[in-house]
């Protein structure tokens, strides 16, 4: 048995497998961004003729699935296993998705950094030889959030400046053990560091050493330095959260610069009123899927590494009085 | 690169992992059950001397990690990944425990089938070579999950006679690519199944279809039959489920007799006020560490299959008129 730990938290991937095809879906104001050109989809109705804002997550990310299939002429036959999570109480889009999919499915639950987890994941069952093909998707939505985790939307309750706003959105991927597409070469999965921030509404400052640790420890396993990567994306930091990522990195040691874009502060213009910036498990999916991804065929960049970050609180903990425990998952994408 | 798929669902582990620590822990209800001899620890304060349950709960679950670790002489230093999971929003159990043991953390939702899909991720990570050890862990908690999934307690809501009573406990077991201890030879993840069965009260019944599909799935990967077990534990079908899953087993040619045991059925006497049994992410975790394991030490059992069920509605997708989408995923136990 080869050992594929590198490091403390690395593995490498000696035969990485390819992202063969990929998807993305996102709302109307996320159409309104920078990024709109870069997304394979905008749908003009966020409740999508829907009853419910849970209705029409779960057309979003169903749609965006078939979408990830039919664009490569793939059936749900021709995949082994199906990775999926998003923001809600018990993940029930990923779920319901699941229903009608009928594949193995492994639910998981990380936040925002479901997406790079689901990654991660689905790059050991290929690489190890217990899949060949492994579908990974994840979804949120603003309004559906939004309801679970602070008030419902027709209280209109004022968004503090460093809240986040929740991308109405999904991404799907198809990670193969053969076939052309962008590669993973390397998965980081990160600890939970909490480093007492209470505050709910400023969740981008508290996910900031979260994916500090991950960086570290990532460039340490791997004997890599900022310059052996072209892109560093987190997602989804907003721009607090970004602010303060550049502060403490700059006192471990870390000059990021240029180098480092957050999908959360690349979502949405300044100019629209969304807080800091956007949030949410399709936050980071969408950025990698629609702009990565993209500007890697055009050959910007080569090498990226994706830390997608998540604060694991839940309601309840942030009225008991709890701080906010946050991890940062890491995959390594070439072209 | 090896296939390890065989058939549509099951992996082979050729280099089977060891389960070289485990330790469980239940609740004074519990620890009044035919059970209690096999639980390693019962508890006589389910609140611990907390404040609320939640962190009780907690507490459970980081007191049954310390006694797996400390059992074994091991530490978190000889450790390399967590995979956790519970019943409560944003696996809140799993990811606060995982703050105090900075392990790279993978959360995991599968209700209550989440023991056996963490068990089935340990083995990929450590056959693959991925991992050297991993420390699986699940909790769940009656006072937390009757006050999300159901009515505040306080309330005293009758209970039905099909509803299931959550456990309180915590299970947790270090997989590891070699070692002494019962060994984990094949996983079957299995898909989600929803019959259309709408009633948030008899989850049994509604999980029932789930488990058979994936105990006919497995057998047929796997080219057994039943009389290649010693056992089927289920968990967590409990009375009314298991009833329901001998049914559909017989019409679908399977005579499961005596050698079916569910874990939901097998914690508390019919003489407790549990309605039709135990239920909850510790319920299966608890009843294989518990009984299983220690059977298997005395000679009872050689090789046992672990069918884990989840009902995977939350209270939103009950409210709004959803059926509920179930899972089971089986592993393989063998001495």
């Amino acid at each position: 048995m080869v050992n594929k730990q590198i490091g403390k938290q690395t593995l490498q991937l000696n035969s990485p497998p390819s992202i063969i095809s990929h998807y993305c879906t996102v709302g109307p104001m996320e159409g309104q961004g920078p990024l709109a050109k870069y997304f394979d989809e905008i749908v003009s109705d966020p409740l999508m003729g829907q009853t419910t804002s849970e209705k029409a997550e779960l057309m979003i990310l169903e749609n965006t699935i078939n979408s990830t299939l039919s664009n490569h002429k793939l059936t749900t036959n021709d995949l082994d296993f199906y990775i999926a999570g998003d923001l809600l109480n018990q993940i029930i889009s990923a779920t319901f998705s699941a229903r009608t999919l009928a594949l193995p499915y492994i639910g998981i639950y990380g936040a925002c950094s479901t997406w790079a987890a689901g990654l991660g994941l689905a790059s050991i069952l290929t690489e190890g030889g217990y899949a060949k093909k492994v579908l990974v998707a994840t979804s949120s939505h603003y309004q559906t959030a939004e309801r679970q985790y602070r008030y419902p939307i027709e209280l209109n309750v004022k968004h503090k400046p460093t809240n986040q706003y929740t991308v109405t959105g999904a991404g799907a991927a198809i990670v193969a053990n053969q076939g052309k597409g962008p590669k993973i070469t390397a998965v980081t999965f990160g600890k939970v560091v909490d480093f007492g921030c209470k505050d709910p509404n400023d969740m981008g400052s508290a996910m900031a050493p979260a994916a500090l640790s991950t960086l570290i420890q990532h460039l340490e396993d791997t004997n890599r330095t900022l310059a052996d990567y072209d892109l560093i994306l987190t997602g989804d930091l907003a721009r607090h959260g970004s602010k303060m990522f550049h502060i403490i990195a700059k006192e471990a040691g870390l000059s990021l610069g240029e180098k480092h874009k957050d999908a959360g502060a690349m979502i949405y213009s300044p100019q629209q009123p969304v807080g800091s910036g956007a949030s949410g498990a399709a936050c980071s999916a969408t950025v990698t899927i629609g702009y990565v991804f993209k500007e890697m065929v055009q050959g910007k960049y080569r090498r990226v590494l994706l830390i997608a970050t998540g604060a694991l609180l839940n309601q309840l903990t942030s009225q008991q009085g709890e701080s906010i425990p946050c991890i940062a998952h890491a995959v390594v994408l070439e072209v």
